[in-house]
Formats: structure tokens, C-alpha cells, sequence
């Protein structure tokens, strides 16, 4: 089989042996405003949670204040500090609005927000409008209006917002990025990525286990279900598209010289929602008979301005194997990676004219981060890529400096939503990007991504 | 590596250590209209000759005639004829009409024709005109109205038109169409295809050998570059549609159930071929100033009435490895196939959650048609499917029956072309796809690819 994964699986196995956490030393930049980042924590399932594990971790971090609608979730996570040996934060929760509340505290210096969608922007705006440096899970906006918001509200307040994409911190995403930024596949020409992960088992539960059993969702699910899957029943459009995207965005420096100019997208029926509920539920249960908007393989193409093609997938409604299906492709050669897959081409380097195996380029290209951090990161969560994460929004916060990923990312990113809606809705019609940097991308430099801080 | 071609092999080697070429039996059909096919072979250039060494094995098969301008090639066509004791054709080419006047004549039933892209729809015509069995190389049509010239005529004179798209025939691509007959996959969402060849050194040589050397083409090219590479020049379109979409096309049923509704297309910049020739033949060349119209990698979205999706992707400007593609994905399952890469994940049947090797599957479901012939086939040219796609056209020819892949077939895969360029030239807006079957494909019925004849 084509499971050649031994560059991700070798961090993983090298971490999941180690019973003790080992210490992460981290960089020191004499120019830092704070050595201590006071974070509170918006949504506390099993997103938030996971952050807040990794928070917990740090010598540098101090969980403040906590928000959770959900008492029970609430009870975990103080159960987690008091485990980790840390003051107990302030709780929040009683209504919607309370992190309202949260957000007032003075002693909260940044926001981490993993709440479901339609909170997002939001709960983004607020913070920023509170003056605290944010973090916000993925995707960061649901219209076109909220990535505007976005962008504005940064603009007007001077806080930053960092989109909190994991997928941007993979090992060999990082690797590859090393090997664009190296000139290895020359001028830059093409890219597929997307989401094609399997999440029926996601969309729907019994109530009572979050993922696999059942066909409930909305009020009778639990968890995802609860909020994910309505998303599916009223919107024809790419409704994830950051993990993908946010890799390609980077190599291909959207933002920063170069920007996305449009695109069009393609629905599939929607079919693979309902055979699911039907084989697990019976054709008799009630939610056999709602009609799907949601295609279940959406594809969209989008045009840079540097005369790029980016195909993103979203795929998630069918059995399939999972894969982001990265492809990077210039005028000197191409790679083709992802869990399943790892195979390089390289005019003048690789022998023939067939695919050469990535290991020797992983280990040549291997980002400064995962050399330094590797070995400590992998119990972080997603083989390692959510301490990466969370590292660099909090020493994104200790220095208050641009993130990474920013506000103006966050929006091109999440553009692809209702865009995409809007083309499959009109046969495929092309949709211009909005230019949310107003025409500052032509002199916006790269962010400098190969540094071995953060 | 993530080369695993065993199937694809296994026929490959078994023929190439034979050196007597084993007789083929031909499947036996009483009620076929004659027992030996005249053919009329215009064109016999590299691909021509393919077509003609094939029809020499078969005992019923007479060649009465030869056409080319080329004095060259005559030369070593009338060779290979003799070379297989069979009678001198007659032989025509004095100039570029001279193909009518073997279309007049009485001793051919058949025509093949190989020739440049740009004659091929008025050839067909022609020989249609004239009562022949026409046999087209790819891509059939360069226009739309070429794609209707094609089918108007098959309709006004009655003649059969087969597009002679040898990929259909692959031994993988047939097991696969027999997967989906048998609903391996359940119903049919998505595909993706194209031609992914590294095709710098067919578009350009030194004048003297065909491949691989010099930075030259036009009138001071030979062989395809001759021909080829001003459609790079002056079109920016997917020029070569027809290997990827063919297949896909039967596996969809298109014109039989199901059609080609609209598509849209995206180029990227430019820019492989201007760093061929700068690289191979200095930024001196005159060649070096020439721009490049055909965009690198071009990718084109197709919707079907049935409601799939179809990514036909044209790649040829830059090094890669050789691939067409495939992927099947339906609600049940989805395969993902071509020379470096055949894996496949059906619910219910793969175990865990990754993919499966298709070796079993390959075996299990493998073509009637290639478990007949497949040990024969091999010396045919491209692993046999050369074999079998002339195959087709004969006992179709004799038989004087509608061919697998017929006149409307023809101009469905070969609008691609015209309609990629106005789509990609209109930023990607889509683009209806005329019905050359006038409506006939809602009751018009699937052929039977799966009998064992041919």
C-alpha cells in the first residue's frame, strides 16, 4: 500500500513513548513586551480543551478566565488546571452574551476562541474591540461581510487577530514551505488542496457519544453535531476551507505579493448524507427525509494574481481515506503530499522520469521548529502541530506583533465560503475575491516563516 | 516509491519476451455484413504506421490503400507492407487534397486517420461523405463547429464515425469500468482526469530526430513538432482532451443517460516552454522571444445533468511524471488510479479507514476482453490498448453497427477544447455545452462495454 508516512510517524512514535512531558525551552527575544501572556479562554470543548491542555504546558501562560455554555465542559476544564497545579481561573457561561464578560478583565492580555461557527467573528470582533490579542479557530468567517469585519475591526483597534490553523504547522507542510521559499520547484504554478475527511460519524451521534454511533444532530446531537451539521442541510458551499488553503496561501504568499483574484466552484449532488442516515437510522427515521443542500464533493478553482491555480476540495460526506491532497507545482518540478502520498519530482535532481520518495527531502528540508521542538511537541495534539500553533500566537502576543496568519488572511481565507456558495448557486459563475489588504498586498512582505522561535 | 504498476506490468512483460507474434482469435459473429474489411489508411506518420503494423496481424484485414504527403513515410509503410507479405495498396499524398481521391475508391470500407489535429474533422467529413467506416484519431474536433460538422454528417449520410481513444482500452481503466457496472463504487458523484505529459521535447526538436533534442518546431521541426506546438503558440485551451475524458465519460454514461452540461476553465501563467527553450537552446534563440498563449497547467470543471462533477486537467509544459489521473469516487466508494499510484477504499469491503491496494480487486474484476486477448495484445503499441481499440473499429466496420465510441462521443470530448478557451479567456465563465444528441441522450441506451468480442 501507499502508506508512506514514516517523516509524520516518526515524531509521533517518538512522543508517544515519553510518559513525561518533556520541558520546551523557548526562544528568547530581548525586544519582548511581556514574559507572561494572561489568556482567557473562549469554548472549552474538545477544541478549547485541547488548546487550553497545551497552555497549561507553558511557563509563559497563565489561563486566566475560562467561558463555556456548557457547565459540564466548564467542569473538565477546571478539573484540567487544578490538575495541572495552576489557580483556578474565573468561570464565565451563564448566557451567550457572558463572555461579554470575560472580555472586560483586565488581566486578560489574549483571547483563544474555539466556539462553533456562527460565534466565530463575533466573539473575534468583540475581543479585538476589548484591546486583546486574539486567537480564532478556523474557519474564521461565515459571509463576506464578517471577513470584512474582520479586517476592519483590526484596522480600527490595532489588535491583532491570528487564525489558529494547525494545518499550517504539519511537519511536511513546513518542510515544503523550506523547500518553496529554497527556489526547489523554481517559479510557482499550481496547487490542489482541501478537505476530504470523512465526517459522518461527525455530523451525527445518538446524544450521547460525540462521534460514530447514530443519526441524531442539531438539539438531539452532542458536541459537532449539535452546531456543524446544519450547516450542511442549508449551505451548498465549501463551509471549511482553511486547512487546505492556509498551507497554499503561505507558499504562495497571498497577501504579501500575491493575492486571490477569483473563483468559480462546483457542487456534486448531495447524496451521501442522507445513504448514511438511511443505513444507520432506517429509511423511516425522521431525518431520513431532509433534503441536503450541501454537494458532497465541492470543488472550486482559484486565480492569483501571480497567474497561479489553486484547486480546493472540500469532501466530506462520502467513505474515503482522509487527505488534505496537497500538491505544490512550479516550473522546475512538484510534490504530491499528504498522509498517504509523499512523492517529489525535481528537474535536474530527480533520476528518470518517475516520482522519487520524499524521505531524504523531509530530512533535508526539515524546518528549523520541528528540529528544535519536534521531540516535545507531539503530545500537543494532531501529531504535534497544536503546540506549534499555540506557540506562536502566544509569542506572537508576548512580543504584540503581527501573527503569522492574520486578520487579512483570516478573511481570504474564509472568503472561499460565500463565495463559493454564490458560484455554485449561479452554475458555476466566477466570484471576485474582495481585496481586503485595500490594494497593500503589492508591498506587504512575506512574514518571515523559516525563523526557529516561533 | 509509490510505484506500484503490477497490473499494468504483468501484460507488458508477458508479451515483451515473445518474439513471434501468438495469432489472435477474433470472436465469431454470424451476423456480420462482411468477413474482411478494406482500410483506407490516411496519415502514416509515427501513429498511422502504429495502426497500420496492427491491421497487418489481422487476417481480415486487407489494406488497399495508403496515404501520405510525406514521401518518407510512404516509403516505410509500403516497407512494413511487404515486410508482412501482403499485397502493395494503392497510394495517394501528391498534395494535401490527394485523400479524396482514395476516398473514391471502391475497394475501401473502412478509412483510419492519423493526421495533424487541424485536418482531422474535415477528413472525417470526407471520408463519411463518401460511405466509408471512419476511424478518427484524438482530439476529433478543433472547434464547435467541427464538433457538429461531426455529427451532422454521421447523421446526414448514415456513415459510423469512431473516435479512436486507445486509453479507453487500458487494462486498468477497463477493470475499473467494470467496477463501476457492477456498482462496486454506488452511485457515481466525481472524477478526475487529464494529461499530465512532460511534452517539451515531442513540441520541440532539432529538425532531425523526433524527440527529446533541439528547440526548434514549425517548418523547422519534424514529426509533431511540425504541427503540435503552434496550438501551444496561438490557443489557450486544453487542445487534448480525450484520453483523460473518454474513459470518464463511459464509466458516466455521458450521452447514453447522462451528459456534458457546462464547464469551467482555468490556466495558470505561461511560462514552462520560454524556460525550455532558454534552457536548451539559450536566451538567444530566436525561439526565446516567441510568448506562450497555452497556460502551463490548465484545469476545466465539468458538471453532468446526472449531477457529477469532472476535473479534466491538461498538464504538459513541465517536467512530471506521466499520469492521466483517474479517480472514481461514488457514494459507496472511490478509487484513485493511474501508472504510479492504483488504491481504492470501498465501505463494507476495505478494512480501517486508509486505502487498499487494487492488485485483488484489478484481478477480480479484470475486462473480458483483456483476459481474452490481453497475452496477444501486447506487442500492439501502449501495452496493448492499441490493439484493442483497432480491434473495435474492425468488428464494428464489419459489422457495420454503431462503434463504442461514436460521432456524438466525438464532439462531447472534443468541445473541451473550444470551450476551455472561451471560458479560461472570460475568466473562468462557464460554458454550456451543446447537446449533439439533440435530446437523444435521455433515451438513448449505454453501449454494452462489457461483452467479450470487442
Amino acid at each position: 500500500m501507499n502508506e508512506r508516512r514514516n517523516f509524520l510517524k516518526k515524531t509521533a512514535i517518538a512522543g508517544a513513548g515519553i510518559a513525561v512531558v518533556p520541558s520546551v525551552t523557548f526562544g528568547m527575544n530581548t525586544s519582548k513586551k511581556s514574559d507572561l501572556v494572561r489568556v482567557g479562554i473562549i469554548g472549552v470543548g474538545l477544541r478549547g480543551t485541547n488548546h487550553l491542555n497545551n497552555l497549561l504546558r507553558r511557563d509563559d501562560v497563565v489561563v486566566t478566565a475560562i467561558c463555556d455554555v456548557d457547565s459540564n465542559r466548564i467542569d473538565l476544564a477546571l478539573e484540567a488546571i487544578a490538575k495541572a497545579g495552576k489557580k483556578k481561573p474565573k468561570v464565565f457561561g451563564k448566557n451567550d452574551k457572558d463572555y461579554l464578560n470575560l472580555l472586560e478583565l483586565v488581566d486578560v492580555d489574549a483571547v483563544v476562541i474555539s466556539t462553533p461557527w456562527l460565534w466565530h467573528t463575533r466573539m473575534a470582533v468583540d475581543s479585538m474591540r476589548a484591546g486583546k490579542y486574539t486567537g480564532l479557530e478556523v474557519s474564521a468567517a461565515n459571509t463576506l461581510e464578517e471577513c470584512w469585519d474582520l479586517v476592519n475591526t483590526h484596522e480600527e483597534t490595532g489588535s491583532h487577530l491570528m487564525i489558529l490553523e494547525n494545518v499550517n504547522y504539519r511537519r511536511d507542510v513546513l518542510a515544503v514551505l523550506n523547500m518553496v521559499k529554497q527556489n526547489v520547484f523554481g517559479e510557482l504554478l499550481h496547487f490542489t488542496c482541501g478537505y476530504q475527511h470523512d465526517l459522518r460519524g461527525v455530523k451525527f451521534n445518538d446524544g450521547k457519544t460525540a462521534y460514530g454511533k447514530g443519526v441524531e444532530f442539531g438539539d438531539k446531537g452532542i458536541s459537532e453535531s449539535a452546531w456543524r451539521t446544519q450547516h450542511s442541510l442549508l449551505r451548498n458551499a465549501d463551509v471549511y476551507p482553511t486547512h487546505g488553503l492556509g498551507p497554499v496561501a503561505v507558499m504562495a504568499d497571498v497577501n504579501r505579493g500575491n493575492r486571490f483574484v477569483s473563483l468559480t466552484s462546483h457542487a456534486t449532488k448531495a447524496i451521501g448524507l442522507n445513504k448514511y442516515i438511511v443505513d444507520n437510522g432506517g429509511e423511516n427515521h425522521p431525518n431520513a427525509k431532509l433534503k441536503w443542500k450541501q454537494g458532497d464533493i465541492i470543488t472550486s478553482t482559484i486565480e492569483t494574481s501571480n497567474g497561479e491555480t489553486i484547486i480546493v476540495t472540500h469532501n466530506v460526506n462520502t467513505p474515503h481515506p482522509y487527505s488534505l491532497g496537497f500538491k505544490v507545482q512550479g516550473v522546475q518540478g512538484l510534490t504530491d503530499f499528504d498522509y498517504h502520498t509523499q512523492r517529489i519530482h525535481v528537474e535536474g535532481t530527480t533520476k528518470g522520469h518517475g516520482w522519487e520518495d520524499m524521505d531524504a527531502w523531509f530530512e533535508k528540508y526539515d524546518h528549523p521548529l520541528w528540529k528544535k521542538f519536534g521531540e516535545g511537541a507531539t503530545e500537543a495534539g494532531h501529531g504535534g502541530i497544536d503546540f506549534f500553533v499555540m506557540n506562536a500566537f502566544i509569542e506572537s502576543a508576548k512580543e504584540n506583533v503581527a501573527p503569522p496568519m492574520d486578520a487579512y488572511d483570516a478573511a481570504a481565507w474564509s472568503a472561499v465560503t460565500p463565495l463559493s456558495e454564490v458560484s455554485i448557486e449561479n452554475n458555476g459563475e466566477p466570484q471576485d475575491f474582495p481585496d481586503f489588504t485595500r490594494g497593500n498586498w503589492i508591498k506587504r512582505k512575506p512574514y518571515n516563516w523559516m525563523k526557529n522561535t516561533y
